[in-house]
């Protein structure tokens, strides 16, 4: 069942070493399908070289293995709980890419310094808040969803389609996996960006109003001119 | 029309994710033909993995699609601002490499720390200054052109090859577009270096200008003896 | 004789240059025979493209040579006293990799900062104390080792399978070598994931200890449910 | 003729953009015939990709070419004044490294700070004085030459095998072209290696002399035990 989505999360997952998002098995792709809330999600813990379509794992909205002789990744009940908190979401991804993640562990959002920030991230993107000792104690992965929900409750998810959570590493999303794993790629060239303009000016600021909304809008909504029809 | 010069921007175009200073679609190259008056550019959002020579499109100076199935780059605006201004230049690059991209978010020219910089660029690379709210709500990429354009008011724009733009990212040029990408890929070493000058002395000083005298002109003018005749 | 561990020896100690962990002959892989109490290691100063099979130095534990045409790793002594002192290692290695030196040069443990982190050590990697003039003098080797047992008297040496030596690098071990090898591509990306965290907030805080115990524990122990049964 | 040292000074060239050394043409190695007192070297501005044996060009020791059709490199007048005045070498490196020339441009010397630095180079990798506008203006390159030879005056030129000349670069040497290769890419990667140590701790000392000097003839020297016989 869900042999194509299978099949696109499977290519999903190869793409994140290719890019250099991921050592070793730190980092998860799912997908999901809508007509059916099944998710297909990478197996836990297993190397990306040797991965077949057959290992992906499908779960159902309460995290039951529907199909797959595999467990799924560890993070599964966090893309669940986004899942069902954002119907817009079609694909998930979290890594622990290198300068993300430094941003994570230092607990701060990502401020906007400029238009490649602002082609894909309306506004900084967040770090989520601590979960407290309760929340880790238990459901841990599914606490983590919840945070992250709770921290776009204001916010657009697709306009700004990653976050931090503090400690950990991003997660990000799109309308497909595929996007999914593209923004998180642009997250962690974003991140790196920051880092290096902070170092080159300590107190830098972040990119006017005007533009982000220019860049941002220049590829997004109605009026976007960016790419082609 | 223009097959020759189309080529060469294809093959510049895809020389920018060969080294390295270029994300998925994250730059472009243009060159123009003087006699002609018009202009070869990278179509816009098309991935480099699957661009073909007819996908390059040839715009007037006025920006109207002479040639092309596609549209042109969103940057192209800036790039015949260039051309109309500097008749020096013959090919303009775009691009969001990572350290320049740094020096720009950070609103900073790049001080010329050493010989490196000075075989390329006489002095200081500017940082143009960001535009008003109004230049950005109407005509924001040939305003970009402009403010590069009233950044050299005083310099020669070929011997400064490369500009950054605030809060965005740089621009590089040359007598064609394969000198733009060299000078693209040395800002953006350039870059790095400077930013590595200043983590090890945050009080680094320029290099004397008898030093930066000698490399520039060690390598242009009538007095080259860098290279072969 | 032990021809399954050299062969394993000689592909972990090949994995270290593919994974960027060394320069030239910068690093060692050894593993224990627990039986027979012989140490199989890689000859001193031999290049990696070269090596072969026989090219494996097997060493008792007092560094005799027990067979092998060529002279063991300067460092034998070190890995030796390592074995002899925790009787649940198998395997060693050790790099000059390039952020984990730098932290080792700097004289400073290793915060735990996140989950990276929390996910193989448990709590700080700690950076072994200096050794004295007569220490560096007599037995420099054997004492290394010496001054990490020492490190290592109050903590479980499997729980934190790695060391800084200061002024050197690290040293990282597991259940057999190829978990050793795993251990120092971990050691050295979370070593430049806490010194990127630093330059973002210098006044990062460690992540908390609920965090930790749940990352550590969830890949660890009777409880673990990270990868497949 | 000087046919087989042509071979290696070509082949040591194309060393140096495989260990990521240069960008584009920036770096040159050359050797030198002791019974002859001539000089095998890169010629000028000429691209690695294309460059073939008969490429190589021989000097004498007051810069006249002896045979070939290029340009030598224009860095030939430096390479001489080494050769002359430090029987001992065999080969000599010039590059623009990333790290080394950042340490170049802030006018640093490297400081010993671990083991890596100090089984390579005893002490300190010093930085050269800046040359006067009279030393630029005339004879520019003989004269880094002699600002080394100054900067040497109290040391072994083999027990420190490299310098930075200031707001410029680096030179590295040994008794061939390969060993100054070898050099050259120990030098980048502890000048990268230093760069990060002052970033964990900015006040970090050097390495104790007792652990320098246990390094340093560890691998050189009559007591020397590194390595094989």
């Amino acid at each position: 069942m869900l042999e194509e989505l299978k099949e696109n999360v499977l290519r999903a997952n190869l793409m994140l070493p290719r890019y250099g998002l991921v050592t070793f098995t730190w980092g998860n792709v799912s997908a999901v399908d809508r007509r059916k809330n099944l998710v297909v999600i990478k197996p836990s813990g297993v190397d990306y070289e040797s991965m077949k379509v057959d290992d992906m794992v499908v779960v159902d909205f309460d995290g039951n293995v529907v199909e797959g002789r595999l467990r799924p990744s560890s993070d599964t009940a966090t893309h669940i709980e986004l899942y069902k908190s954002f119907p817009e979401l079609g694909g998930i991804v979290h890594t622990h890419s290198t300068n993300a993640t430094a941003w994570a562990q230092a607990g701060r959002a990502i401020p906007c310094y400029g238009t490649t920030h602002a082609d894909y991230f309306y506004g900084d993107i967040p770090c989520a808040r601590p979960l407290s000792d309760e929340e880790i104690a238990s459901c841990y992965e599914k606490n983590t969803g919840r945070v992250i929900v709770e921290t776009f409750c204001n916010r657009d998810v697709l306009s700004c389609p990653g976050v931090l959570c503090v400690n950990h590493g991003p997660f990000t999303w799109g309308k497909d996996c595929f996007e999914a794993v593209h923004n998180a790629v642009v997250l962690e060239e974003v991140a790196k960006m920051a880092l290096l303009t902070e170092q080159i000016d300590p107190k830098a600021s972040r990119a006017p109003e005007s533009i982000r909304n220019k860049h941002y809008y220049r590829k997004h909504g109605k009026d976007a001119y960016y790419g082609q029809k």
